[in-house]
């Protein structure tokens, strides 16, 4: 065989596949696109990938990436210094702040507890968790981790490490979503919100 | 708002979107992974991209990605020089290879027709393929494009330019394939599958 991928191309193919979701075939189809219809993309995404790695850090206080030590949520005097919110990613802490009820701080886990990919307490930077919401100032920490089976583990296993230390800790609302019809919700959440119905 | 990204991250979620297939939320996923859980990885991929796009072109004579000017399947005089076979991408020519079936020489398109995403007769490198073609020693084209309706589209394409030009064309034959089933092969196939039917 004389037609295997030149050198350069094979370890471009190989790199790729470092992205989450991407295996062989999707690596090879990325790498032609980038090569033959997108150079200037390439480009730039060699370029963005060397400044992000060079330019960003973790918030020491939030765990977010930031481009400083303290990010400019964290550095903001204005936010509600007494409370703690607890998210698994950036994405999340963006959607929280895109509903504009939420003027607390932050604390990025960067992910969720997830044993069998070698995910541990160690990952999701605990100890600096703790740290954080042991400054004296919080009292309030609001866990705000997914609701699929690893997000309720983290934040079982969070909320009790924090509830021992003294702190009050919350959990997001479960219920019936807005607009929802019951109809097409799914059994196990009305039977959620059957339990923690509110008197009207 | 300020819970934006830090410039360089939204930098590197932008430029990731220059994959194909590649949204917005895949591309933010894309860049968390990398930052956060892999970044020897990030760091082989920027190298990769770079080396690769310093270090590849195409190849003269069958338009692969080559890192010599010409590729050492071209170059390679063990192969049959009459035949050409004409496949779209680099992956179609490594599973003919995979055959061991065919011992001639290609011509790699880069592409196929799709008039809708811009892709003409100019992007599929016609006129360097017409004047491989007629080098005075190819006497047989195959056309291997794909049997999508594109592939076809490309085929009769290049079938009608390159026999007004003398040349034999022929293409790889349609019909059930190895181990099919006819109850679950496509009514399109058996169709042409029986009109193409062989003495046996």
């Amino acid at each position: 065989m004389d037609a295997n991928p030149p050198g350069a191309l094979a370890a471009l193919i190989d790199a790729l596949r470092a992205l989450p979701g991407v295996g062989p075939k999707s690596a090879a189809r990325m790498a032609y696109h980038l090569l033959q219809r997108d150079r200037a993309g390439a480009e730039k995404l060699g370029a963005t990938l060397g400044h992000a790695l060079s330019s960003l850090r973790h918030c020491k206080r939030c765990n977010n990436f930031s481009e400083s030590d303290i990010c400019p949520t964290c550095a903001n005097p204005r936010r509600e210094q007494k409370l703690l919110a607890v998210v698994e990613m950036p994405v999340d802490l963006n959607m929280l702040e895109s509903t504009q009820s939420y003027n607390g701080l932050y604390f990025v886990l960067m992910g969720r507890l997830s044993p069998l990919d070698g995910i541990g307490p160690r990952e999701i930077s605990m100890d600096k968790l703790l740290g954080r919401a042991l400054d004296g100032v919080v009292e309030e920490v609001v866990l705000a981790t997914n609701f699929t089976p690893e997000g309720e583990a983290t934040a079982h296993m969070l909320g009790e490490r924090l509830r021992e230390k003294g702190l009050k800790v919350t959990r997001l609302a479960r219920g019936v979503p807005l607009g929802g019809e019951l109809e097409y919700v799914d059994p196990g959440t009305i039977a959620q919100a059957f339990r923690e119905r509110r008197q009207v």
